[in-house]
This record gives C-alpha cells, sequence and structure tokens, in this order.
C-alpha cells in the first residue's frame, strides 16, 4: 500500500535511498527453471548508471548488483530473489546545503509534509536512484519473455525530434551514439543541445519512444488493468515523466472513426495500426508502441528563488552532480518498466488457460 | 488479479455485461458514518445516460441504480456497499450480424482469442455501458471528499480545441451546453463537427480536461503509486482513451529546467505549477489538472472491410445506435475515475498519520 | 482491505445484511469456457438455507441467487459473475429491542465501537446469513475443480463425538440425517442432544470434519500462504468458529517424529498420512483432512445479563428464530470455503508453470 | 502471489534460502517518526537463533541482522526498511546425502514437484531458518504497538503440559528456563524429556500459547479478514504448525451458550473471556488468547525408509544439527507472527478513522 511494490502476480519491491548503505529489492513470482544470465543484467545496469558521458551526470558509480536468492546452479528456483546495489560515491556533503531547504520542482516540500521528516542527502528515497533496482528487475523480466523485444529509444530533446515513424528508423542503432536515437544526425543536434544546455547550467525535457514487437494475442485484462493502462501507469511512476500516449495517442484525438480504425485483413493482422497493438486493453498480436515525455531536470547549476521549513525567503543554489537531460539514460528504465508489465501479463494470461 | 476492481483501499469492483440483466457492482472500504446523497449519485448517472441530446447517441436507457447494502438510515455502516443497475432497451438483435465478425478497433477480436468465446450481444463486457457503474462509485467517493472539487470538461473536438488555460474559464458552465465545453464559442463549433460528422456517418475524438482544487498537501505514494500514476492508470483504463498528461505534459518536454520549476513562495504556494499540484508522486496542495485524449468511436456507420471467426474477409456493416464523439459523455466518467483515485489516496494517507 | 474479499486470483467478494433487501457478491478470476451446472449452485444453497429441519432455525427462507453476468449461453465467458439473493421474511420487528442493547457474544458491541453506528436488524453485515454468498462462490468453485472431491460433516456436537478416522466411516451417508454426521447412530444421538438443548432455550458448540480427494501434488505456497494456513484462515472466516487443525492437529503436538514421519513408499505416496496431504505448505496428493471447532450459538432462548449503549445493565431476552446448533447448516459452508480456497490454489500453480 | 509476503498495508516480504548467500527482506508500510531500537530487534533475534541450549540444535549461527533502509537518524522515514541476515556456519556438505532423496514429512517432494528442482542445501526456501526474516519484522511491528504485550510460552512438549490458565502463570518468567516455559516445575520435566528425547535421536512436538493484552477495541476487519482469521493464517503459516485455536478453541464445542456467552457487565468489559479477546472479527478490549500446536520436527537422528527422485527405495540416514523440539525457540516466531498481524490490523483500523 506504501507504493514500493510494482506489479501482480510477477512483482518488484524495491528499498533503498540515495545515500544510505545500498538500495536493492525484491522480485517475486518468477516461475522456476529459468536460465539467468547474470551479465545481461548488470550489462542493463550499466546503460542505466551515471558518469557514461559529457552529457550525463559526471556522478561515478558502478552500480553493481549482488543476487542473494531465489537461483540455484544458475536458475531460478521460484523463490524470491533478493539483490541489492551498494551505495558507493554517496557525497552526502553535497546536500547540507538543502537539509531544511524546499527545492523547487523537487519532492523535497511534499515528502517533509507528508512523512514530518526526510532524509534529505541526495534526494533520499525520492532519488531516481531508485530506479536501479527497477533495471535488475526488468532484466529479470526480459528474460522470461521469450520472443519478446522491447527497444525504447530518445525521439525528442526541447524542440529536436524525430518526424519518422518508428518503421522508418533502425532501432538496433539507438546505443550507438551518448544520447540514444536512432537518428544520427537528430542525435548529433540532441547532444549539442544538451552538452549547450548543461554549460548555460540548465536543464532540459525530452520524449522516449518504446516499441515492442513479439506480444502474442491475449494479454492485458478488460476493464481497470487493460495492458495499456498498466502501462501507462508504470511509465508515469519513473520520476520526471509527465505524460504517456500509446498508438495514436493524442494525435488520435483529432482524427475521424474512418481514419483511425484498424482494418482486419484476411492475410491475419491489421492494415494500420493506430491501436498500437491492444484493442479492449489486451494485445492483439501487432506491435506495442508508446510515447513518454519527460520534464527537465529540476536541479539546475542556478541560483533559484524558494523557502526553507520555517517558511522564510531562501536562495538555493545548484550544486551536487547532475543530468542535464534525462532521457538519455531513461531509455533502459522505460525498457525496464515494460518489461515488468510485459512479465506481469504474461503469468496473468495463464490464469485464463 | 482479472481486472475487474480499481482502488487499493476504497475500492470499486463492477460487473456486467452490455446486454445481461443487470449492471453492477460493489464499492468496499467506504468508511461508517457518512450521509450519502443518493439523488447526488442518480444526477451523475444521469449526466453519463445515453440519449441526452442529438449528439449522442439516440439509445434510451434510465441507468436507475439500486442501492442494496452498506447504508443504515441514510448514512454509510462501513459494509460493503453492492448496487445494481437494470439494462432495460437492449436491443441484442441488433448485433446478430456481428456474431462471428470482428469488427474493425473493437474487441470483438481480442476478446474472442483471449477467452474462446465471447458474448458479443452489444460488446458485452467489453461496452463503454460498464462505465456506468464507475459513475455510482465515483459519486459516493466524491461525497467522501470533503473540501475537494473535481471539474472535468471538454476542452477539444478534433481539431477544434480551446487554446485558453483552465484558470481563464468559467468551469460552472460545463454543463450549460450539450457538448460539456465552458468555452460557448468554442462549444458551438464543437456541436456543429460532432452533429456533421454523424451525418456522415463517421465519429470523430477529442479531449477532456479535469482539474482539481482542494486536495490537501500529502496525498499520493512515492515510487509505483505516485498520485499522478494512478491518475494515468484510472483515465487510460476508460474506453477509447489514448493518452494522459499532467501538469505540463508532452510540452513540459520542450521546455528547460530554468522555465519549468516551480519557485516556492514565501506566502505559501508556488509562483508558477508547471507540476500540475503534484511533486515526487505527492500533491502539493496547488491544483492538480490533467487531459485525457480519446480516439474517435470505432463503429461507424458505413462499410467497412474484416474478417469473420474464419478468417474469411467480411463487410461489417454499421449498425446500432452509437454515439459520434465520445467526449460529451465522457465528462462525468472522467470525474468519477479522478473521484476513486483521490478516494483511495485520502484513505492510504491516513496510514502514515 | 475492508476485509469483504476472499482469494487472491479466483475471488468472491460479498455484500449484503440480514435484513436489507438482498446479499450477494461477485465472483472474479473464473476462466473462460466453464460449463455452468446453475442448479447444483441453488443445491449447495439449499443445503444451507433456513428452516430445514426441527434442529435448525425455523425462519423460513427460499435463498433463490440470481446470476446477473459472467455467463453466456451456459458457459463461463472469463468477465466476473455477479450475483444477488433476495431477502425474503426478514421480521426486522424482532430485533427492536436489541436496538441499543449489546447481545453477549456477538458482534453488536465491536461493531457500534468500530463503526460508531451499527444496523442492528438481525445482526446486519455480522448475520451468518452472509454466508450464503459464500456457498454460491464454493459451488461455483467447485465445478472448476474437476477429480476433486470436497466432503464435510459433523464429527461432534457437543460431548458426542465420532472416534472412528473418516477412512472408516461412509461419507456419501453424510446428508442421509438433519444433523450431517455419516455415523447413524451417533447422529441419532446428536440429534436428541441438539433438540433437547433447543427445549432448554439453550445452545451447543460441535465440530465439522473435512476431507478433500483428488487434490494434485503442487497446490499451495510455501512460506505465508501455505495451503493449510490458506484452509485455516477461510474456515475461521466462517461465524462461530474457535478452532482448526489439519493432518495429526493438536494430536501431533503429543507425538514423536519417529511415529509422526509419513514414509514414501516405492509404489508412490506414503505409508500413513499425518501429514494430512500437505507437505511445506503444498499439496503432496495424498487425502487433505481437516477439522473445524464450533461455538455455541450465541443467541439463547433465555434472559442474559448485558449492557446497553449508555452502559446501563440491562435483561437481554433471547428472541427471533435460532439455531440451537450451528454445525449442521455449516457442512456446506465448510466445503463452500475449502472450495474457494482450492479454486485459487489450482489457479495460482498455473503462475509456475 | 508466491505467498512471501505478508500483511495488508503493514507487509513483510522476505527472501533468501539456508544456505544462500544471505537472507533477509523488506518492510514496508511502517509509519514515519518511529524511533526504533535496533538492540532490542537484536535481541528478538538471539531469542531464535540456533545454538541457545542443550535442547536446541548445536548449528552455532550469529544472526546478525544489517538494516539497509527507511531509517534516518534513528528513527522510521516511512520508506520501507530493507534487511539481510548473512548465512554464516552453513554446512552444504551435510545436505549431499539428500541430493535427490526425499525425506519424510519434509518439504523436499513437493517442493521438487512443484518447481522441478529444488536447493536442496538444507531444505532451501522451506528450511526455517526463514523465520528469522519475520523475527526482524515483528520487532519492528512490536515497537509500532505502544502499550499493547504480546507473551507466548511453551505450555506442553509431548504429553508434559500446563493446565494452568494463563492467569495463574507468571509470564514474565518464560524465558527464565531453556524450554521458555513459565512453570518452572513443568519445565524441568519438559527439558528432560526433550533431553531425552533428543539421546534416543528422535524428535517431538509441543504447544506454544499466546497472551495479548493491551489491544484497544475495534482492530479486526469483519467477515473475511478476522482478527483471529489473520493470527490463525499467521501461526499456520509457521513450520511446522499443525493447529490454531483462540479464546475457548476447541473445548468451546463442546459447551452450550449459557456457559460460553461472555456477559457484558457494567463497569465495562466481560465476566467470562471465552471470545478470546475477539467478539465478530474484531478485538472487543478483553485479553486476547490463543493456542499453536507444533508437530515433532521431521528430521530424526535414525535410518528412515524413504524413496529418491527415481522412485527407487533408498534409506534416509538422519545427519546435520537439528533441534530436538521446535517449540523453545517458536516462541519468538509466534510473538512476531502475531505482532505482524496487529500492527497490520492497527494501521487497517485507522482506515475508518
Amino acid at each position: 500500500m506504501a507504493g514500493n511494490t510494482f506489479g501482480k502476480v510477477f512483482t518488484l519491491t524495491t528499498f533503498g535511498e540515495s545515500h544510505g548503505e545500498a538500495i536493492g529489492g525484491i522480485i517475486d513470482g518468477c516461475p522456476s527453471g529459468l536460465d539467468l544470465d547474470i551479465e545481461e543484467i548488470q550489462n542493463q545496469l550499466d546503460r542505466r548508471k551515471p558518469g557514461q558521458s559529457k552529457i550525463t551526470t559526471q556522478r561515478k558509480e558502478s552500480d553493481e548488483v549482488k543476487l542473494l536468492s531465489g537461483i540455484f546452479e544458475g536458475k531460478t528456483t521460484g523463490a524470491p530473489i533478493g539483490f541489492t546495489i551498494p551505495n558507493s560515491n554517496a557525497k552526502s556533503k553535497d546536500y547540507d546545503h538543502i537539509k531544511d531547504v524546499f527545492r523547487p520542482s523537487h519532492a523535497d516540500y511534499t515528502y517533509q509534509q507528508k512523512y514530518g521528516l526526510r532524509d534529505y542527502r541526495g534526494g533520499g528515497r525520492s532519488s531516481a536512484r531508485e530506479t536501479a533496482s527497477r533495471v535488475v528487475g526488468g532484466a529479470i523480466a526480459r528474460q522470461l519473455l521469450k520472443g519478446v523485444t522491447i527497444q525504447a529509444y530518445v525521439c525528442a530533446v526541447g524542440e529536436i525530434s524525430i518526424e519518422d515513424d518508428y518503421s522508418k528508423l533502425n532501432l538496433s542503432e539507438t546505443d550507438s551514439n551518448i544520447v540514444r536515437c536512432p537518428h544520427s544526425a537528430k542525435a548529433a543536434e540532441m547532444i549539442e543541445l544538451i552538452d549547450k544546455t548543461r554549460k548555460e547550467g540548465d536543464t532540459i525535457g525530452g520524449v522516449v519512444s518504446c516499441v515492442i514487437k513479439g506480444v502474442p494475442v491475449g494479454w492485458g485484462e478488460p476493464v481497470f488493468d487493460r495492458l495499456h493502462a498498466d502501462l501507462g501507469k508504470a511509465m508515469l511512476s519513473i520520476n520526471a515523466v509527465k505524460g504517456f500516449e500509446y498508438g495514436s495517442g493524442f494525435a488520435g484525438s483529432r482524427m475521424k472513426g474512418s481514419e483511425h480504425n484498424d482494418n482486419f485483413e484476411a492475410e491475419g493482422g491489421t492494415a494500420s495500426n493506430f491501436s498500437g497493438g491492444i484493442q479492449g486493453g489486451i494485445s492483439n498480436g501487432e506491435d506495442i508502441y508508446f510515447k513518454v515525455a519527460f520534464k527537465p531536470v529540476a536541479t539546475i547549476m542556478r541560483d533559484q528563488q524558494s523557502v526553507n521549513e520555517k517558511g522564510e525567503e531562501v536562495i538555493v543554489k545548484g550544486k551536487g552532480r547532475h543530468d542535464p537531460c534525462v532521457v538519455p539514460r531513461a531509455v533502459p528504465i522505460v525498457e525496464a518498466m515494460a518489461a515488468l508489465v510485459l512479465a506481469d501479463h504474461y503469468l496473468l494470461a495463464k490464469l485464463n488457460k
């Protein structure tokens, strides 16, 4: 109920603060007999880790996962998989200046009001560091989803965005550049914009697209737990996310039924896919695709007007090591959350078999 | 697990098909001692019911709710509130022609594949008729939320949209016209467009905005059950919804941190509200606002290419009585789902008191 | 969270008070394609209904179930099954005398304190009438459990008890007498004792045994949701239950490991079955058996010392039509709850397939 | 769903196998601002740890808990509390002989059948070692329950049992002897019996009583989540438990209503307490008390007939270091599980405030 568990039957519960001894979690409901590729879990963590390039935070953290249970002789046993990721390189000193100050558009104020106290070091529980545990859960979920591919990529940074539809892109090139955009020309522009913004001590938002192929017909529960509703909640639970749309999305609201309907074809499948691979909340076998909007990172390297716990006006100085733009590192997180949703619905679908 | 229950501690479980004997549900977790205004529940149902105007389906259904339990001498007792809404005026005959045919962009195909059979009459469980039960649940949730006002309105139909921010509109005028748009000039255009589209045997999409005032600081759980993530899932669970954004939304992805940050002010509150009243997943006391995108209704009064259960090509004829545009009737549904989310988080917040 | 839902994936949520318009519930998670024998559901209700014989309450109630959804052309559709059972023959007048009085060993006092008000008519929500909804849920669960037989019977009333082990009894004779005891000689004694007790205006307790055959190996989750722990909770949730034991039960606590261990045999199965068909919380293919202890009904036809809402001493008179002994009518309820637990674990087991 | 989480709003999720790197868990839903006495958590673990005396296993294990999150400057923050307990002194070699053999009355067979593989070392997940994590969760739950005292004690070992009612015992003496029985004469007999049994290479069962004082009126949800039903499930989820009874228990089934009813008294409370402090599933302010039956430990130091994975007859030799009787070490586990149930219902009760 306290919001630290995701999923219904394939569940991830996470714990840990940015500057505590370790973060970690428990993955429960993973079926037995799955050959786990541990290295692949670490690879996904490495895609999310800080200090990867000039356009991410310079904080260096190795993010090494320790799997503590649920695996025997390389296979899952059906028992819960507990894991920890030690917090190294946490510079709590960097945060003394915000001990009793509320940073604009951060969770400092709401946590203080809700809980009456807060671990202010690095944002404590509200830090995006928590998402490392999601990447571990997602990496395991992914290995359960044989035949399903989940590919996210950056489709926009600020005003720079890819106009092409995903089908015209080579998604295998996503990780070929530091901004994780499969369109090399746009990628160059994005990198330049982020770098420029960083030098100005500012930050900028962006959009991540995600495409899922290979999901069979029948995943998703109707009514409240529609597959896209769970995907939406998963994405909206990621730090800094402001919006989610799937298939035709907001553009679909400007269309007519005669244009928007996806006619079924005799050879199988549909002529168009404005539905985004989901009809009535259930996967229909077509590609599932959606977009996730991220706001600019709230921590900027400039002085900002704010108040302290006493309600007095104060100036918050930009300190610490932060990302000028969150989307490049958000790509593996979006993929991880999508994998968690799909693993959950893959198992839920078995209940009606 | 089958997706028919919404909420964690204030829950609504619904049942019923479009053409069965009745639909209904159970509201559980409503605290005792609440004076229930039964008439107000019926009022909300009347806002959703079919046959209200020339721009909604002509199907006439009274949608009268019968409350069966959980209320004693006008007050809630803390026991579950069971209710039914009889299905009158269901013309099953209208659906014989789709008995073994899959209507484009409907749930016919996915239900058939997932369940191996389906109640094809009126779309059965996938019919938007199910949302009447949500309106009952939402109307009760709303009465629990003293001091909170939830106002949804139509902000776009097709290409016609209100540019003004909600603060410049008089939301009390929303129900003064049949399209439920508080901007009378735009409302007239929208009505004309919907009527024109209906005459062409076509349908059109639209966008509903929702503004919530009076939510105190501290509602919402961090990490996975963020207030906006639960609002997003609630909205995405409504039939025909393709997208959700809150606060700055997708536009926020094009902004810089220096523009987007909401500075705290000494007199309380924030100078701007791009956060949309939620920071770190928890309400901060400012207005909560979001937008919901609806696709055009899939049932059009035209012949469409499709296939039947044998995979043979067939022509689906547009029959039955349907809405040319879903947004006018979606307004009370959006409000109901928002009320369910807020009632749930109002109670969840007590767990940390 | 309010305790009106049972089960994890095959769930029953009930609503309704003893003297409201109707009681009922929703069964969710029942797989599609199940041929439902509606008559059999009513048969189970008839086994529980009041007024069956001279040793049960004389209140006459037909208890007719109305299934409202989730069934199409005789088969389950995978959608929730909503149902109601109208309350006929409710004599609320019988309860005016306890409007503000707390009956000894009833829920009057605790409900009043917890909720601040209560529907005192017939005990409202705390009435055993609620168990009729469980019988409906159990009857459907049972039809899902092909090859599994669940047989409960009365093994003790007061001091009269069957010493024989279930294997020496012909359980098909359980319903051949009004006390539902398969041992005819003991049955006669029990009936006489109950009748004598009734004439004295008193009530008496008893014990129900239950035997489950045909459960395959592998149902039950280890650690917290052990099959026997869920059975125990299910039984303890029935009105008037004070104890639960399975397999060797309390007697097992007096045994030595060398006597108690169930050795595995080459031909399969175990030599003895002190484990009661469950090892490590998981079914092992042997018979599952357990006992449930019921206290004497709290409503006696005698004057009793008590207090009213003002805390003043009062005399409570025994009024209304009540059972002198609950166990004969408890037999179908015990079976229903066992069926609900097993259906839940039958489905849960699929999650590791 | 996989049964590794206990509780609804105050939850404990555990992970870990007997011979893995560590066991541990996550406590979620603990309100913020609680001053945690870390030492007291370790004290409770020490009461459960092996190697305490001549009548427990000689395996020496320090069981030191490491709290990783959710605590800041000595107070809970409202964030999940993650913890680990390293597995030291695990002698996996001791288990090579059961690699492919099913020990009688252990979970070897059912785990193998359910999961298709198993971590056989020390019983893996089915080992009672998992209960150490419950003791950590319970110790924290206990600190949340101000004014509530939970005292368990051994009331029977084999045929030796205390006849006295708990009110006649000085429960503060429970830990004054190694068998944890507050009746010194009986304690001496019990210790002698356990020691004698151990020397015979055998094991013996026993019964633990638990008394809870200070629970206010109103904890517990009616219908399915009755306070005693949740206590029963909690106890039945402990390894080796075969039965649970509360208040009058099985003896109550032999009583008459006129004897069993607890009359309310003008000065408050009830004259007798056969109800065991719970009426209609809700606490009534009187003492809550119950008994838990434990079977004899399945591992005996004797040769036993069994089969291997190929179904061939084999002799299982008793090896390893095991308890001749589980009840002395079960006392803190029973208290921990009771604390978890009470903390959960303490919070649940807030939802109706």
